[in-house]
């Protein structure tokens, strides 16, 4: 993945974004998704609640509330701000519209130019995670005044910009994972008898959240979720960390949510407390041959849906096809699920170089009580794959 | 608060919601978001893709994800399943939607006796917290076939469900409380010269997440935000974690949303490190005082605007106004902000028992590098108050 970025030419984010326009006969696109602010412009809001006009030629300009943070806006956008968190502001939102509206008049641009993203489904979460992104009810529709009707052939285009990272944005996702491995490491470390799924999961992302302030890392949040023993059984409909405590013998699984500076790491580990009981070593042993399978098979111009049978094939010839529920991967990276097509029977998408997956292939055995999964994040190269998620010096995958 | 239940009769809440029905001349109310089903029937949703019909004069019925963990479903609710999360069903909201028509029309309401909230902003999270919740575009557009057409002054009723908590709701946030003082206990073991803002904030949430399994907890999740020494001093806009590390004489600030099987406590502390440098001493004082007269002055009767006022002239008699810079409070339970009137400046609404309220004012003086905001979760009670979030035995408010 080398790239050699010329003074002055525009970066190959960029030149996606104007490629996206131009097909779609637009001349600016009004973001405010937390994701959809990192990947055009690199800046992950703090609130939510900030607001991006990417022109096609022309400075991008970038709204954000009063008491938004300013230290990490990157270069290159012109920020103005709006009276979101101002005491004396009843409505904050008709100021932010005016304003939007005032930038596509001197910009000359009539709302068929101009396009945006409706609706408020499965979003990312901003720095600020503790409750969803407060847009009122309504905004959208102010907003729509300004902008091209929606269109479903133009927004399946925008949500195929997620789809081809860029070599920088390959580099946050490695950090991401980077930082993900710190948790599993404190997975592991505190894989004993007795402690309880909740004390691993706190341990884990306790130690991701540490992370900030080493290597330009300024917002640092895990999600683990532990299940032991039969609750592992559950880990293909849902994880959760309960306060069971960890027995001899168990299979424990992690699923791990992970975000670094707005990129995210999606993974999963499941591993034996001392040895495996013999009921679900198996079960074990043939998810880590499946993933492997699987895995060995990414490369460009493959189909997913060929991914996906390369691990369900090893689990249907243990005859254990019926507890392997679920998708065999998805697309990650600007979110902790990306949208794009799924690694799932039947896809007939192809995978190309930039594209970032997951990759993992399950076994939930409720009556052996256990079930196992192993998830990584994998690289799609021009030559190949690189799984991002496995980090040299560590056996434990 | 002594609450006497009649075995039969319905709860405060069921009477509530039959009174919000009778009055806008509806016989059904839909409900989605975490906190409406949480509000309408006890139940938490992991995913947050759960629909509730609530039925004026029948058995409510819940929708669940076939693959929604079942063992927090309360009782007196009729469940059924949809296939999200099927990897066989391409489009399980279509099915979802056309199970919902079907129990409408058995229960024989046309669209316009059935009741909605329409759009999503400002919701609280689902027991998966790491992503916001994938209700699909247009989804609210398919079900507003089946409903009534949006009305503000109805939303604003339903809105106004919020306010008062019964018996039962209290004593699931004054555990909530419980628990966020675990985390805030770990705050002040931590606060020694040379360790960071992030490793304080990740102790605290750890402990919070360990509380799982005890007091019947099945869900407990922790957002600490740490800001010492000049960064205590940008509180009044944001509050993140840094890699700063504290010093003594520091002022250093928390921030602590923690939900507890979904219900919200919002907490602020500020101390210091050592003893206050002389600087900043004065503001945590005032601010102390400040939060105490306006905590004295909450009864039922007494304006939002006139609590505001009470910790508003304490920090203008010192000079420092315009070092305050938002409302003294909220209203919170159901999520970490509920909707509802601020205390705020001018705001004539007034409390009434059963509401619980943030007193949370605050001093941030960049020129003398510091900031401090003390924050309570207060109840309005026939009497006067109740502080819920201030333990018996604890001295460090």
């Amino acid at each position: 993945m080398e790239t050699s970025i010329l003074i002055g030419s525009p970066s190959p984010r960029a030149q996606q974004v104007r490629n996206f326009l131009k097909q779609n006969n637009l001349q600016a696109w009004i973001a405010w998704r937390p994701e959809e602010l990192l990947m055009l412009s690199g800046y992950l809001p703090f609130w939510g609640a900030s607001f991006l006009i990417h022109f096609a030629d022309a400075e991008p300009v970038l709204f954000v509330p009063q008491i938004e943070p300013r230290d990490h806006i990157p270069a290159g956008l012109r920020v103005q701000e709006y009276p979101w968190g101002d005491l004396k502001c009843s409505d904050p939102y008709s100021v932010l519209v005016s304003a939007i509206g005032t930038e596509l008049v001197h910009a000359r641009l009539s709302a068929e130019k101009v396009g945006m993203n409706p609706g408020s489904s499965r979003i990312a979460l901003p720095i600020q995670a503790a409750e969803q992104i407060p847009i009122p009810e309504g905004f959208a529709e102010q907003l729509s005044a300004l902008t091209a009707k929606p269109d479903a052939q133009r927004q399946s285009a925008f949500a195929d910009l997620y789809l081809r990272k860029t070599a920088e944005e390959i580099q946050a996702i490695r950090l991401a994972n980077r930082v993900a491995n710190v948790g599993l490491d404190a997975f592991f470390e505190n894989l004993q008898p007795g402690i309880s799924e909740a004390d691993i999961a706190a341990a884990v992302e306790s130690a991701i959240y540490r992370q900030i302030d080493r290597d330009g890392i300024f917002h640092s949040r895990g999600w683990a979720m532990v299940q032991s023993g039969p609750n592992s059984a559950d880990a293909g409909r849902f994880n959760r960390s309960t306060g069971r405590r960890l027995e001899n013998g168990d299979l424990v699984l992690i699923e791990l949510a992970t975000c670094v500076n707005g990129y995210w790491s999606d993974l999963t580990r499941t591993a034996a407390v001392g040895s495996a009981r013999a009921e679900v070593a198996q079960i074990l042993g043939l998810v880590r041959d499946a993933q492997q399978a699987a895995i060995d098979g990414v490369s460009a111009g493959v189909s997913a849906g060929y991914i996906d049978a390369l691990a369900r094939e090893k689990i249907a010839a243990q005859g254990l096809s019926s507890f392997f529920t679920h998708h065999t991967g998805h697309h990650v990276g600007f979110r902790y699920h990306d949208p794009g097509f799924l690694i799932a029977p039947g896809v007939s998408a192809k995978l190309e170089p930039g594209m970032m997956i997951t990759i993992e292939p399950g076994a939930y055995v409720p009556e052996r009580g256990g079930g196992a999964r192993i998830e990584d994040n994998v690289l799609v190269t021009e030559s190949g794959h690189e799984v991002l998620s496995r980090m040299e010096g560590s056996k434990r995958t």
